[in-house]
This record gives structure tokens, C-alpha cells and sequence, in this order.
């Protein structure tokens, strides 16, 4: 099972940086997560700033039933979507991390949205321990 | 000032929707943001779902300084990354909203970023508040 911080859900990988993220596109695509915006990290520091850094991806995922039912109850909650999981390099490893959704939906304050936190984090919890399986 | 909810900064303004797109893509630039992705949430919604909604943007908004020190400090962090500011309309009025960086960084637990939260949610606030006026 993927390690639980105080706000994602991360695994590491032996698995190269490309593949591991080809593995989460599968696994995201599994659970009904399409993904709505990347952003590579690594690209956007080099061009904007002129910084050398390691391989860096951020994927926006978005499960359209959950969050159209999340919106529905809470106009503002775009402030928080799509749920990235991350894909990246750090001192030799590639980790994968998944936003938690519930910590995140925390900020919010509507115990009634929680529900709908909770599946969105079992769902990601699967994705990133599958595609961090060798 | 934006209105403070317990996430975002938010403000109404009389200008039609794509006015105040225009006007929050303005005011980001100014600020030293640049707009990594967006997303047309309406279209989203209605092509998965074949949901009728109301227009609904949000726009990822990285200062790419800031962004790389908070990363360099805590690896992680692309999982609450970009920062959003959304437009959309909600009973008849249109809405800009900005995540509130401050609270949103706290679920990390990392008080030497408070410094750049601050200043993301001053910039940010600034963003709101002068897209919305007319």
C-alpha cells in the first residue's frame, strides 16, 4: 500500500521515470480518471527560470461523476480540481504520489462532501499502488 | 477585497464571463503568473456527462520563482500545484475565486513555506481584486 503523509499518498518505484508514468495513465484510466491537464515541471522551471532540475510530471485527473456531484453541492471547489498524482525523480528514485483527497477536502468544511473525498482517495490509493507494481 | 471563505478568495463582479476570464488572465500576468493549464469545465462536464452546466473555467496559475522554491523545499508539493483561480457563473452573478495558498499549504505542515504562501495569497488576492472591478 502506498506510504500516507500528512497530505498525499505516495509510493516509490523501480520502474524508469516514463515508464512508471505510462503506468498511471493506465491505472488513473482504470478507476474512471481522465486526465485533464499536464504540466511538465522539469519543462516549465527550464524555459521560465533556466533550472537544471530532474524529471518532473504533474498529472490533473478528474473522475467526471464525482466531481460534477462535488461541484454541484460546492460552486468554489474548482479552487481545488482537478486531483494530481505527481510523478517525479528525487535523489534516484521515482515516486508517485496521489493528492489525498480527503485531507485536502478538509479545508473545505462540509462533512457532506466526505464521501465523495473518501472514494476519490481509495480510488487514487489503488492507481498509485498498481502503477508502482514492477 | 476579495471575499475570504474558508479556502478561497472570492469576489462577484458585474462583468460578463468572458470578460472577467480576460480580465483574471490579465491581472496573473501582472502578478508574474503564468496560466499552465485551464480547464473549460462546462465542456468537460457536458462531454462526459451530458451535463447542461453554466460556464466554468479554471485556469492553473504557477509563479514559476515561487513555485520552484516551495518544490526544491518539498518534493511533493506538485500534488497542490498550480494554484487555481476559477470564473464561473452561479445564479445569475459571475464569480472569480482564487485558492487561498495560506490555507492550502497547511495540510502540508511545513511552517518555513508560510513565507511563500503569504506571498501567493497576497498576489492572488490582488488577482481577484482587480479582475472583478468593472
Amino acid at each position: 500500500m502506498p506510504t500516507t503523509t500528512s497530505y498525499t499518498l505516495t509510493s516509490t518505484t523501480i520502474l524508469p521515470f516514463t515508464d512508471a508514468v505510462e503506468r498511471v495513465r493506465t491505472e488513473l484510466q482504470a478507476e474512471g480518471f481522465g486526465v485533464l491537464c499536464e504540466i511538465d515541471v522539469q519543462a516549465t522551471l527550464h524555459e521560465k527560470l533556466g533550472v537544471d532540475g530532474e524529471p518532473y510530471l504533474i498529472l490533473g485527473a478528474c473522475n467526471p461523476p464525482l466531481a460534477h456531484q462535488a461541484l454541484s453541492a460546492e460552486p468554489e471547489l474548482g479552487t481545488l480540481l482537478p486531483c494530481n498524482v505527481v510523478v517525479f525523480e528525487h535523489e534516484g528514485e521515482t515516486r508517485i504520489s496521489a493528492i489525498d483527497a480527503e485531507r485536502m477536502l478538509s479545508i473545505v468544511g462540509r462533512d457532506d462532501l466526505a464521501p465523495i473525498a473518501g472514494q476519490v482517495r481509495e480510488k487514487l490509493a489503488r492507481v498509485v499502488e498498481r502503477a508502482a507494481q514492477a
